[in-house]
């Protein structure tokens, strides 16, 4: 198996994109990577995409958007794994030219989300949960979620208010990104009295829906000489999907069973991580993502944030260009936005949330209620 | 890359299976293929599926299935390509253990079709088609594939009655078939007398949908010593998803592409196949299929079923235990189907459709209406 480069990243804003259909804002990612890898086109299509069937009647993305694109006659697929389809399409993209199947695969991940009313969408998200055990009962995805945190507040004692330094540390980072859906700073006092969601979830604990699409290229690092970004761990990783069957419902089982095998692959541990985009779909998820990759010990994760310790000069830098929260999360397309930005910190291109001389960073993404977990770790070889 | 084969398979009959949930189903021809290959249980897990979203409000099948398996904490994730996605999930499969990515994948090909109304079946299957330029100008998929067959009979000067044979080879080698979901024969006076679903399309012309799994289990081949099947051969290649944006509609582009890949991979050309289990959803397809992987001259395709052979004892057999048509379309799961048929062939446990000494077969699985199509060649090695 040949280690694999990233030689382009390519990303939409993240928006209300009425104008805009899916295959619009794929191509318009997929355009900007290929410009920026300097090559017009690449030998095989892996497309991240959940809710396209649901919401737009359309299968087949990887036909579908390799005709769109104008990679007529590649090979091209659609992979599916709820909010963690973005990382398990660039894992299979990986793997194609890994094993020398491709020489070259594009990976795009998008969603459309926006163009459907509320209620229809949060239907469609719970398509992630148990259909017969968990959303047959009546519970949405946000509830599955709120479940979650009331017992980890209980269990280890923290109060809502423990949680703001995710949400603050998240829009404070958007800020400074032009591809961020929520670019406005929020104070403490407005996330402990926005809106209810699901308590204890508030609208300043959940990450916002969006139209979107990002975009990398995947080579086999040999082609490259100089500077250049590698894949230098990859693992996907399961769990019940029902949070009711798992021993432990506070534990990230998969995520500790992925990130540990991403570390052993990249010769590292949790403390060479220089920056982590997480999977914070909602703050709790920041919390428990940062105890199960070794980050904190359990139910301390709050404690990182409460001491100033996530943001961009911090020990553990997270979502540095936003995260779902800020940056928002057209779900399918996440996973490849993460791996997008943590190549933008590594190429040093962040500007105010720049993590300093970054070169390990570890990008994470959960579909479910972390029942497949990915976790890959990019590397800055010079 | 190292060599893969094929340790186990399995698979449920096709029917109405009103009784068994889809997870059910995907267990029963799961544990046929562990039971079979003499394990207990594979690194990955690897589902084809196209219509759960829709049909069950259930996504995320790769974790849902690695948890109803009890293949607890391992990878898992799901592929789709409409038609195609079980030979999607298998060439996922493949990869992942020539790479080196996991030492066992199981992969299962699932759909279950039959609990909801048809018209909602007929509406759902046309998310395979372009949601923007075909199933909004009202066409549905026998529609398209209708309007293919028209033209050529128009064409080539074939009239309906000439398409009998495939259907007639179809039905009757599902008989000894007991997987199969139509075991009755029919006659060419029943073929052209059935009733008209879209002209010149009938129901004879047409393959049934229905319920069912079919499952594998790959390893390394060099953890296998003596009689064995490996993949010789896998390719994957797309055209336009809709048709009327084809230079030529009569023409399966990724058909002639993927299998001249996989004869070049495999070292043979199409006269060492001995046995080819081809995508018959409607007796078009069958004529299309042979002429794109070169059984048969352009326009030439139904004169091989009208001259004897297709048979199990012709010189090119196709649907050898039904096909499409006789043992049943499950649509995401119908390219596990072919792949567990020609590992039975290659076993030489077909009875009375056996075909003599069949040692290179061929499954080549069909998304949407010639959008994604991938070939794999088996072969008995001893």
């Amino acid at each position: 198996m040949r280690p694999v480069a990233i030689l382009g990243i390519g990303q939409t804003k993240i928006d209300e994109h009425w104008d805009k259909s899916l295959k619009e804002l794929a191509g318009e990612a997929a355009f900007e990577a290929l410009k920026d890898a300097g090559i017009e086109r690449a030998d095989s299509l892996f497309v991240g995409n959940m809710l396209s069937p649901l919401i737009d009647r359309q299968n087949q993305l990887g036909a579908h958007l390799a005709d769109w694109i104008g990679m007529w006659g590649a090979e091209a697929t659609k992979i599916e794994a709820a909010c963690g389809s973005g990382a398990a399409a660039f894992r299979a993209g990986l793997t194609a030219v890994a094993a020398g199947e491709a020489e070259s695969a594009l990976v795009v991940g998008v969603e459309k989300m926006t163009a459907r009313a509320g209620r229809e969408v949060t239907s469609a998200l719970a398509t992630a949960a148990d259909a017969d055990y968990e959303v047959e009962q009546g519970v949405s995805f946000v509830g599955l979620n709120a479940l979650v945190m009331r017992r980890y507040m209980h269990e280890h004692g923290w109060k809502h208010a423990d949680f703001a330094p995710f949400s603050i540390n998240a829009h404070a980072n958007a800020m400074h990104n032009p591809f961020a859906r929520l670019r406005q700073r929020i104070t403490a006092e407005q996330f402990e009295k926005s809106s209810m969601v699901a308590t204890p979830i508030n609208l300043l604990d959940a990450s916002p829906i969006g139209d979107g699409a990002a975009a990398a290229i995947l080579v086999p690092a040999e082609k490259l000489t100089g500077r250049r970004i590698v894949v230098a761990g990859s693992a996907s990783a399961t769990d019940t999907i029902a949070v009711h069957s798992r021993r432990d419902p506070l534990f990230l089982s998969a995520a500790y069973a992925s990130s540990k095998q991403a570390y052993a692959q990249a010769g590292i541990d949790a403390a060479d991580v220089d920056v982590f985009e997480l999977h914070d779909a909602f703050s709790i998820m920041a919390a428990l993502s940062l105890e199960a990759c070794g980050f904190a010990e359990r139910g301390q994760g709050p404690r990182l944030g409460l001491d100033g310790q996530i943001q961009p000069k911090g020990r553990v830098p997270v979502c540095t260009r936003g995260g779902l929260k800020a940056r928002g999360h057209p779900v399918g397309a996440t996973g490849m936005y993460q791996i997008v930005e943590v190549v933008q910190q590594l190429r040093g291109e962040c500007g105010e949330t720049q993590v300093d001389g970054a070169e390990i960073g570890l990008a994470q993404n959960i579909g479910g209620s972390g029942a497949t977990i990915l976790t890959h770790i990019l590397r800055l070889e010079t």
